[in-house]
Formats: structure tokens, C-alpha cells, sequence
């Protein structure tokens, strides 16, 4: 049987828009505009089932998914997006296993996706020069039990990469053609780098520098997803989207010709 | 050091549009249209650099990635492209070591994807009903070495799935609504759904019957991607793109109010 | 010379985001949150010159577009964009000197649109049985100047258009498939009708009757705008864009294949 | 009664993908895939009714739209499609009597529309600096009876534009940057440009230039067009799309501030 224990990272959902991820302590109290929760009253109880607030409403017991999880995290800077997250892997084939570098750890968001998708035999080394953001970022998942497997190495990816026979090198910086050549090093022959940018000016100036580098098969495209709307009647795109978050360069590592 | 051996999977590409996946066998010869290559002559050497063909045309020698793999699977019906993949993966959170069941194995393109990010410790079931579906898919993953962790059943799952605290149940058929109870039983309390349909129809009847069977958090989204060409001066999208594929509505168990 | 008189139609804009449209006259003032214009100022000015405000910020005068005094109007309802209006003009072939007839009339977006585009040689009769709706929309464009060319009709076009020998019926209401015959009764053979709808299953009914009244070469398409913001050295799409406005589907009037 | 006559332009439709624009002229022969059509037995029938060919297969007599036209028109270049046109329609103001200047005309697929909208009491000029094209797109528009309102002008406007006084320039050449300044000169103040452009690198140019001549209100957008496919229990998007044609970039002319 699955039930909520103490200490048990549990997702409070009111069947509508309100979640919230706490962990369990006896004696803590989940504040809502809908009443308050005791925390005490969730332990024991079935995984899915409800309890109900002060004021009577219902919330669901759930277990936090990554993506659950990943959107508590602090964000002082933009995030790649599980739209854009989910091809990078694809495309970059990031697995089970592999060895993955990280260029600009931002507030953690892809850093756990990574870590998450490496799984237990995997690795991620992820590079953030400022040092407030680094500590930000393993905080946010650290708190929350993620990124056993991951190094937080507060350096500049510009100025090199330390590991050699890397899977992918995932970049996320303003100026990702500076640290295109450093990728090349640390990446195994056939390695992939995956770099996100919202302009195009960035994808051109990348695109150009990944070429004269030694990077083969580049591709770029941009991910956009349209959230429909469906009850027993109307079913209907909805009316906003997020339109633009950034686009997504992938190439792989050949030996140069000269060398080859 | 990364050297092509005998019996290595190899990806052969000619820097613009060719690609074919070999295993690479002593005696041997990959023909194209530029000429053929002696598969002995990629033996010993480095990944990544190139080898050329009876007319001259320089091929890369490549590790292929999952995706390339795949893609060089008999698809006798329409298979969810890495697009839709990605984002099932984050948006129904199926992770290493997870528990998964596939209805629809079709071409065996997402069981595949499937198989390789639930990882070694994870576990695929995988329900189809037409004998000469699933023996293809079979020998799809098979032929690259994929698929150790899947289960292949040849059952229709409309009748029943047979495993209980799945993770995460995904759902490719023509009337997924048939599956929705048996997807429910089959799941752990708070393990998700994921079920993709080229049509809004289905997608109605898909939320209708997932609201009743008692799953929460219903979203349904669709996944647009934009390929974008770049050379030194010119950065434009792609003048065309495959418009849809289909959408994909996922959900989460919830034990039903009067249950709960 | 071009040069702003009393009683001219102004678009004062301050270079930004800030747009009021305002009939010029002596004695009154446009207020802002960036000070106050006195009216007198812009008379005898250049049109495309600027106007100071009573703090000292500067607002160019401008000749209003179309666009510029339709989004002036109140809407209580939902109207058709731009976006879509634009298409519908090229695809039902709505031209100066064309006769239409509008279902729908809501707050008049479209209303002045379709006015507009048949000129002073065109003739659009449209319909709304809400009186409220009718007389704001009237308002809405007689206090613009517009819509000289316009009979407004208070009736309820599903129990009957008027009219005879038109050249497009454009039908922006809830339940378009009732009004589809009379539609085609109104309808010049080869005239074309053009729906809006928000939703797939308007689509879907409106498609099926459609067919069955006598309408041929059906064709259903969405418009999506993405704006692109470009500075010196950084051009991209917007973070945010409106994702879904209605469907449109247009047709056109043949003999039933009993009668031809 | 609307009956087909000798030297009608009349649209042959098989009620599937087959269309074709012919003057019908006693003596001549439509010739298909599905049989030929003789011509003279069109004479006499209804518009909107169906004529049978050699082989029994009926087609639908339309009166062709301005769409239909244009799509005969022979294409050497890239043309600006209905989408792009219907909002450059809007978003630039062109309406009825207006004075257009079009740059770079092309196949002459613009022009058609551009003289169609602004009608008898309007006037397109536009400008062409080769020959062979020039001609082509005469001949394409004078073939189907449209232009008369068209002045066609072997120049090359990035030396210059002879018209003043002008509503609106919409150009369509590969360095719209060049033509600006003499857009500048020829337009009313609070005229508008409109042009239009493949890549992002033009859009770019193209805005920085703008500025520095004195047009304000630069917006730059990008149309995208999706079908969707309906049957009676089955309505979906269309698997493909036309993904790019163009960016459009829209301004209006200011008076320059050290003028003002």
C-alpha cells in the first residue's frame, strides 16, 4: 500500500490550479487561501486520496513528479523549458549513464532534468561562474533530494572544461561560441553539444563558430507547444501560449579533416 | 582511444543528407549512390574521422545516437516522433527505473525511447494485439541490440492489463478510452497516463473517459517543432514542417472521491 | 500640404505603446499619464510632427489606419482579429464593389472591416438580433466616420437572411450551421460563405451542414501571428503571442447535384 | 439568372484537387487526366452547376476567385502569399482609392492583389528592374482581365521612386534597406511601408534603417497558416504546412524630430 509518511515530499492539489510540494512534518501547517492544511493529517493516508482544509476544501495527495519539482525552484534567471528540455535529450541522446557537462547552471532547472536522466550511473558536471547563483542553484536541489550524481563546479566554461570522454556538453550562456571549442575537447569522438539561445544572432554566431571547430550534423530548431482545451462539448486550442523561450543548436564531434 | 571494431553499430554519413546505420562485418560493402565502401576499411578507425568511397566521397564514421536508430525502423504505421517522445518523457515523468506499460507497441519507435530512459533497472511491458506488429517491432530493437529490459505481450489491453503499481501507463492506439480502466488499475495512486491521438475527437472522448475512470490534473497539449536554417548570413526557419502528429493528453491517478 | 485641421480624426502616439485617438477640437484636451495635449496645439501642425504635453513629453500626430480606430472600440464580445479578418478578405474573395452580408454584427470589428474593403461601390447588410449589441456597434463606427455603406439589421439571421444575389455571407455567431441555408439561398451560385469559430466541434458541425446545403471546395485554416522583436543586434520572435483566436471555414455555393 | 457566356473566365472544378482557370471560347477543348471537357458545353449553364467530361467525370463551373487567378500566374520567384497579403492588407492600411507603390514586382502575384483592393478609384505603381519579369507579370495579370489601375515601371527603385504623395510602399526585394529612404520621400507623412523579407539578417537591416529614416511604429511579424482537415467524426490539423514564406516588417513615416 502507498501511503504518506513523515518526511514524504508530497504535492497538495486542489483539483484546479493551486499545488503545492511540502515535505510532511508533524506539527507544520500548509497556509492556503482555501483554509490551512495540518501537515499531521497527511500521514497515513493513501497516495491520491484527499484531505480537507480548515475551510472544508479538498486537496489531493500527490506525489511530486520532476517536473513538479523542478517548478519550485528559485528562478533569478530564465529556464530551459521541459518543452525544450524533452528534445534536448532526444536530440542530444542524452541517457542512462552517460557523462554530461552543463555550461551555465542558471537556477538548477535543466541541471536536474540532466541529473534526473543520467540516473544513478550517470554524471553531470555542471559549470556556473557566479558564485550566488550556483549555491542557488543546488539549494533548489539539494532541498529536494536531487542531483546526488551532479558536481557544482564554480568556474568559468569559457576559460575550459575540465573533463575529457564527456556524452554531451549542454550549453546555456549568453555567448555559447566561446566555449565551443572547450566542448569539442572535453567530448568523446561522435559526442553531441546542445546549445539554447533566443536569438538569432546567437544561432548564427554558434552555428558559425560549431563549424569551425570540428562540429558535424548541426541542426536548430525551436519547440512550441499549444495547450488545448478540452470539456464534454468544446474542445479548442487555448488562447495564450508562450510563444518563444529560445532556440536549440545540436551538432557532433568529427575529427577535423586535416587530422583525420 | 575510440576505434570502429568489428560488429560495431556505425553510423555513415556524408556530411549533407546520407545516412545509413550498419553493423560493421569483415567482407561487407555499404553501396550508395556515391559509391561503396569496404565495411574492413572502417575497422580501426577513429570515430568520428572519415572514410571514402570507390568514387572518392568522404562518409563519417559516427557512433549513432538512439534517434538514429529508430529512425531506421520498418514503420508500416505512424510512429510518435522524438518530438512528441521528449515531452511525454518530462510531462508524464518516466525516469530510470521506472515501471512502465505501452499500449500500442505499433513500430516499436517508442518502445524503444521507452526501454532506453526507464534504463536497466526500469522494466517495459509493451501490449499489441496484431501478431505481425509486434514480431516486427520486435525485431526492430532487437536488430540494434535494444529493447533487454522490454517485455513483448501479444494481447489486446482493452481486455486488461495484467501488471499492477505500474509508474506510468502510455497509450497509442485508436481508441484509447478502451484502456483508461485498465490503465487505472493497473498504475500506483499518483502514476500517470500519457495517450496520443492525431485527432481533437479523440482527445474529448480520451478526457471524458479519463475524468470518470478518476484521473486528475488532466492536460492536454500538442507539440509544434520549427526547424531553422542557418548559414554565415542567412538565419530564416525551414519553409516547411510537419504541422502534427497528434496531441497527447496525460493525467494522473487519484483514488475517486468516494473511495477516498 | 498635410496638415491637421479642426475636427480631423489624430492618433496621438508617444513613440512607445501609449496610442489615443481623439477628433481634434479647439478647447479640448487629450489627458495622459504623461501630461496633458490642449487640442489647439496639433491644429496647423504637420501630420507626422510631434506635440508637446504640459510635461514636456513629446506624442506624434498621425493619420489613424483602420486598425487603429477599431481596436478604439468597446467590445463587450470576442471579434475577429486582423489575423484573421486579413485571410478571410483573400479567401471568401471580398472586394471593393462586392455586396456582403455579415451574421453577427457583435461590436462592429468586422463590420467596419468588410465596409471598408467593399468601399463606397460595396454594400455589407448585417445582422444581430441583440438590440444592445446593433446600436453599439452603429455607434461604434458612425463615431469614426465609418460605415457609411452599411444597412444594420435587427433580426436574427437564422430564421431568414433578405437579401439576394450576394457575393459572401460572413457568419461570426455561436451556432454558424443554422444559418447556413439561408445563407446559401442568399448567395450568387459560385458565393462564399466564411465562418468563425473558436472551436473543433463548431468546425465539425459547421463543415457537415455545409455539405448538405449545397457548398463545395470547404476549406477550415487557423492564422497564427508570431511578433518578432528586432534591435541592432538582436532580433527574435516574442515571449508571448495569442495562440488561438477561432477556426475559419470558408466554401462556396454550387447547384445541388439534383438540381444542376 | 448567372449563366456561363462565351469569353467568361470560368473555374473548372472536379470537387477534389483539380482546378482549372480557362476564357471560355467555342471550339476549345479542356483537356484532364479524367477526359476533356468540349468547351461550347459550358456556353449556357449555370454558374455553380456541373458539366460532364468526355469520360463522365462531372466539374463544377465557378466563377474562379482572385485567389484562384493568381495561382495560375507563372512564378519564376517566390511569391508573397494570401497570408502574408491579407495582413499586409491590414496591418499597412491599404483600402480602396488608395496610391501603392509596390518595389520589386516580381510575378506580379502582389500586384494582382494590390490593384484588386485598392480598386478603380485607386492606383498601383510598380517597379521592376527586369525587363523579362516586368513583362511577365504584365502579361500574367492582363491574361485574366486585372491591372487596369496598374501603372508597371522598368526601374530600380534603390534609385529612386518618381510618385509623391503615395499611401503606401510595400516592397519585396532581397535589400529592402535601399529602398527605404525613397519610400520616405514618396510617402504622405504617416504613410506606411510594408516590406517584406525571408530572413531574420534582412528584418534586422531593414529595421535599423528604417529608424534612421524616420519611420516609427516598426512592427515586424510573421504569419502562419494552418489547415484543418474535417470529416464528419474526425477533425484534425493537417500533417504539413507551409512553416516560413516571410517576415513582414510595417512602419509609418514620421517627420524626422530635427525637422518637427
Amino acid at each position: 500500500l502507498h501511503v504518506i509518511r513523515e518526511n514524504d515530499l508530497v504535492l497538495f492539489y486542489d483539483g484546479k490550479r493551486r499545488k503545492y510540494v511540502r515535505t510532511v512534518r508533524v506539527g507544520d501547517r500548509l497556509e492556503t487561501d482555501l483554509g490551512y492544511i495540518d501537515m499531521q493529517a497527511a500521514i497515513g493516508k493513501e497516495v491520491g486520496s484527499t484531505v480537507s482544509t480548515s475551510k472544508g476544501v479538498r486537496f489531493y495527495l500527490l506525489k511530486p513528479t520532476l517536473t513538479d519539482l523542478i517548478f519550485t525552484f528559485r528562478r533569478p534567471t530564465q529556464v530551459i523549458y521541459p518543452k525544450d528540455a524533452g528534445l534536448i535529450l532526444l536530440e542530444a541522446d542524452i541517457r542512462p549513464g552517460m557523462k554530461v557537462v552543463e555550461v551555465g547552471t542558471g537556477s538548477g532547472f535543466l541541471t536536474a532534468i540532466l541529473s534526473e536522466y543520467v540516473g544513478p550511473e550517470g554524471r553531470v558536471y555542471t559549470y556556473e561562474y557566479r558564485r550566488e547563483f550556483l549555491l542557488a542553484a543546488k539549494r533548489n536541489l539539494s532541498r529536494h533530494g536531487l542531483g546526488s550524481n551532479v558536481e557544482f563546479k564554480l568556474k568559468d566554461a569559457t576559460r575550459g572544461i575540465d573533463e575529457r570522454d564527456v556524452d554531451v556538453v549542454v550549453i546555456d550562456i549568453a555567448d555559447p561560441w566561446n566555449v565551443l571549442r572547450h566542448a569539442w575537447e572535453a567530448l568523446k569522438p561522435s559526442g553531441r553539444f546542445a546549445s539554447f539561445s533566443p536569438t538569432y544572432n546567437q544561432v548564427e554566431k554558434t552555428c558559425i563558430e560549431a563549424s569551425k571547430v570540428g562540429f558535424i550534423m548541426l541542426h536548430t530548431f525551436e519547440v512550441l507547444v499549444r495547450d488545448i482545451i478540452s470539456d464534454e462539448t468544446r474542445t479548442r486550442p487555448a488562447s495564450r501560449m508562450i510563444a518563444h523561450t529560445g532556440f536549440v543548436t545540436v551538432g557532433r564531434k568529427a575529427v577535423p579533416p586535416e587530422e583525420s
